[in-house]
């Protein structure tokens, strides 16, 4: 019957229900397939053993992960917007403009997520849409976030995005103009090696672009003003003067040379297995942006190679001292307790191959002939751990571990961390955040120890305003 | 074959994708078919043309709009779980918690969305999760957003809530205990008649409650402290007293007496109607708690219902004064923008029958010789617009346009609001929001004078600090 090779999306209710009837289960389908295969290349080249238990699964993970965040390739903005168009009177130009025909309609922050063309690397938006109706007829407002998403869930870059997404609300809903600003954050392309220089080496990359078409289309139109104070009481500080020339030269800090220092060239065989994964994900990847994508990928993950950092760290290995003795002798005058707080970690979640990122808070009881550990041998340990395929949870234990062995047992680890496959993956979850806890010695038995290092940990909301 | 008659979701793969190989397309199960007959009755029952273009496709709409915020009764814990759960160390108990072995772990601020098994309007939920691994395994931190969704998409009690995440999540990982804390937001059952006394009638009716078991069984164990300060330094503050008794005895304002007294008993056929709608949606309309349901939620529908408002709010029509002789003879004297900011409303979105609502603001020009018109009435004037099925647009229009008669023709409205339909149905935008523009006579030529009302409009942002 031919069903099989028709492609797999052949229904698609408006709210992203799949009915593929008579196609493979997604496991089975080859674009699926064919991802497991590049990403177990991806994995073997890092050194990993695929067969372990936490990465076994972790194939078909990332192949489930990066069809989702495709999925716009697959959806029509016209099926969307069709049945939400909706009749609606204005008003006589001579009089005013208000509902169908000239009142300007406005969304704002929509939180959106997309996957950059140029790295691969997921990253954030926050999207603001206006339109002005025409004709007599509003559009349901909810269609215009879904139409949005429709491009971010594609490869992107952000004046693509947003001039894309402008495009198809113009053509869907035929208004007298639409407008789009986009808040666009990229991941840093964090170098193993000028993090242990510099570990402010962190934040993220941002754009600011805009998109405007009919009487958006000149900058300068009084409807832009209305537009930007619509976003400002609400807290949404977008500048006009700021919107000219606010995208970098290069926005993916994967373009940007200070990067590019990588220890010699990538590994073709993983460089060809993310280069099928771009075909698999429907996208052509000798497309002009597309070329450099996959080596750019490589170069991401191989910060994450175990075997590298091995060599390069393990000096602080010999400055381990028996934990026993040390906190058998003194304990008595472990009465300080000493804190480091907010030591920034990159790390790739093993499960997804999706960078999560955050803070660790060390607290520490030493004895008094023990000088403290410096912030910058914390800071390395962390690196050290970070940079690899993890899990939070055994981060933090080897964290702990490591410090303990140097300190003599008393020690306390929390690790606070935005995943980003907690917001990808149809989760969608951007405000979560995670938090996992060690604790060594005192501070497993005693409570109040736990407390008074808890209470030291600062408030970021708190200090924001 | 039969297949006919298997329900219909025979497989639900982990993302939310559904194959229902050999079903009936969802616009053709008689489960949509039978709320959007029982939808229809409803409209009917508020005196609605079900024709009129804007509510032709709602009955559909809310069908896809309820099966999809309760597909969690089609959802199994399990399945989502037992892929997920990772061999991870720990640490020998004498040393401390760490890893797979008593290291806590926690997700904070989820945001998850329900209906409120008391009235069927949908719930805010910001969801905090913590465990206590055991047995040297973890779970995919991203699974406690995944189950916690499973129970918020049914019709919940917020205590109810809290015990199933917390059950589901302890019989499926087999930790040494979990802990799970909400906060619970209900939108207040707005009753027209106290409106008009009392405008301050607003605000969300709030639930905070806890669930724990196995390690944190006990309210008063430490694990608890540990928990709580996790979430406090990232500025959720749950304080341990506030705990106890905080879910007041009835959270649901539509058990409250005094949103009782609505005008005589609900239309029995609507009563039905809905209780078709629980059975439909795989529920059992003579449980407990869904006995007194559907006659609460026509008693909030009738609150949207024209005729009774067109009667007793016809007084101000009375008023009226012709616009275009006002703006004529004394437009040089109209040199004072008079603004009335942050009136507050309540609607009901007509394409899906759930609520909106948010603030009004209004500016306008006005001759000396002319009074102000009163807060009151002004509040009167928006009360009037949005308490019906409305769409945004039409809303400020129809304010604008009275206003407009009523003092001369220089108008200009902006509604604020906050869509339920933007956060439920799949949609899950949490934190965007609308805004819509009337602008009448000067205000539509004269940029300046939009700017200078824009500007009146506080930042709600800026305040809260």
């Amino acid at each position: 019957m031919g069903a099989l090779d028709d492609g797999h999306f052949n229904a698609e209710l408006e709210n992203g229900v799949k009915l593929n009837c008579l196609d493979l289960g997604f496991e089975d389908q080859p674009e699926t397939v064919a991802i497991e295969d590049a990403v177990k290349v991806l994995l073997q080249g890092l050194g990993e053993d695929i067969n372990r238990e936490g990465l076994k699964k972790t194939p078909l993970r990332v192949a489930k992960a990066l069809r989702e965040g495709t999925k716009g390739y697959k959806q029509k903005v016209k099926e969307i917007v069709q049945g939400a168009l909706f009749p609606e009177v204005g008003l006589d130009d001579a009089v005013g403009h208000a509902g169908g025909a000239g009142g300007l309609v406005i969304v704002r922050d929509l939180d959106l997520f997309s996957y950059c063309e140029s790295c691969l690397l997921p990253f954030q938006v926050k999207c603001q849409i206006g339109y002005v109706p025409s004709g007599q007829r509003v559009v349901g407002l909810s269609k215009l976030s879904r139409v949005a998403d429709v491009f971010a869930k594609r490869l992107q870059d952000p004046q693509r995005l947003a001039d894309e997404i402008c495009s198809a609300l113009h053509h869907g809903i035929k208004p007298a103009g639409v407008a789009v600003i986009l808040q666009c954050l990229h991941i840093q392309f964090p170098n193993i090696e000028s993090l242990f220089l510099d570990s402010s080496h962190q934040g993220w990359a941002k754009a600011l672009v805009h998109s405007g078409s009919g009487v958006f289309e000149n900058e300068f139109a009084d409807v832009w003003g209305d537009f930007l104070s619509l976003l400002k009481f609400r807290g949404i500080n977008v500048d006009k003067t700021q919107m000219k020339n606010s995208m970098q030269q290069c926005w993916c800090p994967s373009q940007c040379s200070s990067s590019a220092k990588v220890i010699g060239p990538p590994n073709p065989g993983m460089v060809t297995a993310v280069t099928s994964i771009l075909s698999s994900l429907g996208e052509d990847p000798s497309r002009k942006e597309l070329v450099g994508t996959p080596s750019r990928f490589v170069k991401w993950l191989v910060n994450f190679q175990n075997a590298n950092l091995e060599m390069k760290l393990n000096g602080f290995a010999c400055g381990r001292m028996d934990p026993l003795k040390q906190n058998g002798e003194v304990s008595h005058n472990k009465q300080q307790i000493y804190t480091e707080l907010n030591l920034s970690f990159w790390s790739q979640c093993e499960h997804h191959l999706l960078p999560f990122y955050g803070v660790v808070h060390i607290g520490y009881y030493c004895a008094e002939e023990i000088t403290p550990i410096s912030k910058s041998l914390l800071q390395s340990i962390v690196h050290f751990y970070g940079f690899k395929l993890q899990v939070q949870e055994r981060l933090t234990r080897q964290i702990a571990e490591t410090v303990s062995s140097l300190l003599g047992g008393d020690v306390m680890v929390v690790v606070e961390a935005n995943h980003t496959c907690m917001i990808s993956r149809g989760i969608e979850k951007f405000g979560s955040s995670t938090a996992t806890i060690a604790v060594l010695g005192r501070f497993s038995t005693d409570s109040a120890a736990r407390d008074m290092f808890l209470q030291n940990i600062p408030n970021p909301a708190s200090g924001r305003s």
